[in-house]
């Protein structure tokens, strides 16, 4: 299938539940997404094709959308590329669309808003088709103090205070678009969209409006947080399996 | 812990996620959720205890909340018993509540109330974090021509043609209280709520209401089906994984 000459260049929509995977980025030891991509589409082309990832999810954190591109010489129309991979993916990755783009088109620069959602099953024992998807906790949480703690974090903020300690990144200052708490039963969904995320930053925010919730700090001390641009004054980084990338928007 | 003389009825309400367990009744071969109970039990109380479930799941099928009941002479309190056996429970079953019943009190010979969830993701491709919950079909489903047909299913009728071939039973007549179609995103959930199921009976009403859905047969066809009293007019048995019991209700 492999044409040689003039390469095209392929966008993906990836899902995948994380549970099984050591996170999206190539390792050397250890199953990720990025690895059975590249497997999938070595097969399928005969070509060695290597993926660019858009956001590279952590080992456990589950994706309904996250992006990815490749070239290929292959003839193949860009759209049938979903059907083809979905035949040599594992069950729990599936392309959900395929498409070309121009060939200088690149994820991860291109204006986009990503939304994160982050679970927590609330009750007084956990609940076993929620435990890959949702982080469990038997305490209590305030949604409303939540929220309240929540709207400090809206709009174009330093967000180094969330950031993961040692994480190189240029700028630590991102816009949050919406930050939304919504209870769904005994589900608590903290939904997040921004323009995008410093390393850790949604399961950082998670931590601590859950401390928030709980009544381990006022609403008022998210502010003092970000302002403190120091990681130590965040809550603790929530556990993995409770994030999904949700949706992924791009060429705004 | 055990005690000898008089023994007490604890009843439990278990959660679990079907997906590794060939199904709630023991079998000879095979891992199933009334093997984990009485493993858990006995180990707990030091007695060989044998559980008595109310509803007994196929292979596949997920519980927020069937009921089992044992006998113990333990003289831990009733609602101790949640805890004690969470800890000896693999992570995929987990008991909601525990407490003491009268000695007499049998599952299934009580008035209840029981509520299925059967679900279909309905999309060009599969989503992975919903594959182990949700039945995937790409063809559309009418839900509007699917609440039509469900209609002639509430009320008590003969359900025969909703019954596994060979069922063993004294009757089988029972009574529907509700049936919805509920559409949540690319999910359909039909939902329904009754005093009772024959062996299969949601698995074959959600198969023949597939078949409405997609075109395969009228809403009008579902009445002819149920007054055949015949299984081969009915269409097929979804598959279990798609099904749910979400709730039980006793002592009305």
């Amino acid at each position: 299938m492999s044409e040689g000459g003039n390469k095209k260049r392929i966008r993906l929509i990836v899902a995948y539940d994380g549970t099984n995977y050591q996170g999206w980025q190539l390792q050397d030891n250890g199953n990720t997404i990025e690895h059975e991509l590249n497997r999938a589409l070595s097969e399928l082309s005969g070509e060695q094709i290597q993926v660019i990832g858009a956001s590279r999810t952590d080992s456990g954190v589950h994706a309904l959308g996250n992006i990815a591109v490749f070239d290929t010489g292959s003839r193949m129309p860009g759209e049938k590329f979903a059907y083809a991979l979905n035949q040599r993916l594992p069950e729990d990755i599936r392309i959900q669309r395929s498409e070309e783009v121009a060939p200088d088109w690149h994820p991860r620069h291109c204006p986009s808003r990503k939304t994160y959602e982050y679970r927590i099953y609330c009750a007084e024992f956990p609940m076993p088709v929620r435990r890959l998807y949702s982080y469990f906790t038997y305490c209590p949480l305030n949604a409303d103090q939540m929220r309240r703690g929540a709207e400090y974090l809206v709009g174009e903020h330093d967000f180094k205070s969330f950031c993961r300690t040692g994480a190189q990144v240029e700028s630590t200052v991102r816009t949050v678009y919406s930050l939304e708490i919504e209870e769904q039963g005994p589900e608590l969904v903290i939904r997040i969209c921004g323009n995008g995320f410093l390393y850790n930053m949604v399961r950082i925010i998670a931590g601590t409006l859950m401390e928030v919730g709980q009544g381990k700090r006022t609403p008022e001390s998210v502010k003092e947080t970000l302002l403190a641009k120091d990681r130590a004054a965040a809550g603790p980084t929530a556990p993995a399996h409770g994030l999904t990338l949700v949706k992924y928007e791009l060429d705004l």
